[in-house]
């Protein structure tokens, strides 16, 4: 049977590179930490694998430290021991929005009673009002140093957040900026000096890597994780303990490679998909909601629902058609609780369960579309005549 | 050039059952959270790797956490959050031997004030009076709460560590026993309950897996780690977030199971090895010192020193002879520093900076051992002729 994948926010197939690079990697014996030549061998890779990954962000070599995923990456990166320029005093505010993903949420390493979260609006934009009163309100009692955590791009929604804004008056009030780009790199420019951010958490698998792989970047060699989450040996310049996964760090660094090259021709593809699919669906539902219609996102992402359909049901139907698509993060896939996102953004929770993910990735087709269109208009159709059945 | 790899314990090629599952895995798309086909698919090997693994070591694959690494697995077992049976007290004080790695040394999450060193022999072996010692020193101050860690065979000396016996003193004591099986399972039995360890730390590249997983075996269902060292998203039973690294881990459950069908025959041929290999050195230079040689080893280890060769020259000779081996532990290499457990057995930092490490696998044949041996005799010479001629 023919299956169509329209699950890439979740985790993306291995892109052709990405494959090859890590299939090649399973030939290489050494420990990256070893002197003798199978170990410098190892060591190659992981280096050549850095600077790729540092050329998508924009970023020196020296400032990414690869992690086992993006979640790592975000624990990594909240933790009150970041130091500025050898400056040891820690940060004692930790600010986010409301949409962020589980592992900023509840990875970071904060007392609950030192986090702020951030309202969005109805769109799922995080609310920069909100964002500057609260940097207001504490300024002036004494010094005041926050950590920011947002996200690009939302993992749900794919609403793109406004991140550079959101920089200025974080830095303004002598902040530090931390942005999750696990869903938006590859995908729309990300830039970490053109964002302004101070720190930027990528995951492999999204962009084609393999799964159990991540990285978080740094803008400034004067960043310093005094705090690292695994210590131990002096891996990734004491950052990072642990024997390197060779693997999946090659795989990652061709992944980026690729998506560097493929960046403007992908998100153009992927817009017109979108634009195909976004019409399909109000051509079989007059009634249906994309969230965040009204502003920016990814070009590949759409989150909707019809209010008649139940994801749930939506979800293993398509399953049986070959459809692979999501109801929501994979991460809380499984749990049949309403989305945080859409709770933050204030749909009513009968709505939001309906809430259906179709993410696209660079080699999703027109054919694909449609064969999803189909299936999705024979299952709206079955549903309201069985509805009809009933109050017969 | 033919290449003699003798550094298993930096890190081990890919056992051919382990290459093959990773490689069928690059074509597995899904995110093992998601619900769709693609998901399932993905969480199949997960699971089935899981139970290879608890199979391993006599646990229940309930028990068996995932993790990024041994380091990692440390790490997490390494708090004083663990709870018993429901019972949330903290555990106040945490133990260890002198010669633990690096990870466990520096990657426990308890404050440094809280932390017990423990002494090793001249041989290598954790005293276990200097353990009774310290554990009674404590008994009747209110609830003592240990948690004790040890590892069951040395890195670097191949030392075996007397497992049953501390735990029954740290059981008799109220208190909790982890044991770092890192250097040890695949290599000699290494059962859980056998052990009677609580919490056992395991990687999957020591024994032919890929770098960049590991994982954490619990004894017992009733104890549970309230304190996720990577939080977020609910994988591994909310004991390690972060999107599962299914190459790596289906690699770890194929070299697991290859390791368990070939524990006894791999043992017996590496013993054979270790004896040629010694009793060559010996010939070589009759004043060389084997760390650990009064007391069991490993099967595949061998720590040496000869007084007049320092380790540093003798690995870059022996590299570009085709040899790859160790001047200790990995994750210290490229430091010029004595090794930490020679120091703990009070061995001279003279002699300690000239510790070379053969570790042996289960494909290392006897040509590979003699190669080595000839290459080490016309190091050996060569060093005294040199000598020779600068004192004529």
């Amino acid at each position: 049977m023919q299956r169509v994948y329209l699950d890439w926010n979740a985790t993306a197939p291995l892109r052709v590179e990405a494959r090859a690079a890590a299939a090649a990697a399973l030939d290489v014996i050494g420990n990256p930490s070893s002197v003798h030549g199978e170990g410098r061998a190892a060591r190659h890779l992981v280096e050549q694998a850095r600077v790729e990954v540092a050329s998508l962000v924009g970023a020196e070599p020296r400032d990414v430290i690869f992690t086992s995923c993006g979640t790592e990456a975000n624990v990594l990166a909240l933790t009150a021991s970041i130091e500025v320029a050898g400056d040891k005093a820690p940060r004692g505010r930790l600010l986010m929005s409301a949409i962020e993903h589980p592992s900023v949420r509840l990875g970071h390493r904060f007392p609950a009673s030192e986090v702020e979260v951030l309202r969005v609006t109805a769109d799922g934009v995080v609310d920069l009002a909100d964002l500057r009163a609260r940097l207001a309100a504490r300024q002036g009692t004494g010094k005041f140093r926050p950590l920011v955590s947002l996200m690009q791009a939302n993992n749900e929604t794919g609403v793109i957040q406004p991140i550079s804004s959101a920089a200025e008056i974080v830095h303004e009030a002598g902040g530090l900026l931390h942005v999750d780009a696990v869903q938006s790199v590859g995908r729309i420019s990300c830039d970490i000096n053109a964002l302004r951010a101070d720190a930027l958490t990528l995951s492999g698998h999204k962009l084609g890597a393999p799964k159990g792989v991540g990285a978080l970047v740094l803008r400034s060699k004067a960043l310093h994780l005094s705090d690292p989450a695994i210590r131990g040996g002096g891996q990734e310049r004491g950052r990072r303990a642990g024997t390197e996964n060779v693997i999946g760090i090659s795989g990652f660094g061709a992944a980026a490679a690729a998506a560097r090259r493929a960046l403007g021709n992908a998100a153009v593809a992927m817009a017109g998909l979108q634009e195909r699919l976004e019409s399909g669906l109000k051509e079989i539902s007059p009634e249906v909601v994309v969230f965040g219609a009204n502003v920016e996102r990814l070009p590949n992402t759409t989150l909707f629902a019809v209010p008649s359909v139940r994801a749930e049901t939506a979800l293993i139907a398509l399953d049986l058609e070959g459809i692979a698509v999501s109801s929501g993060a994979a991460c809380s896939s499984g749990k049949v609780a309403p989305s945080h996102v859409l709770a933050a953004m204030g749909v009513p929770a009968a709505l939001a369960l309906g809430a259906i993910r179709i993410s696209l990735g660079p080699t999703t087709s027109e054919d694909e579309v449609d064969f999803f269109l189909k299936a999705w208009r024979k299952l709206v159709m079955g549903l309201s005549k069985g509805r009809r059945g009933l109050a017969a």
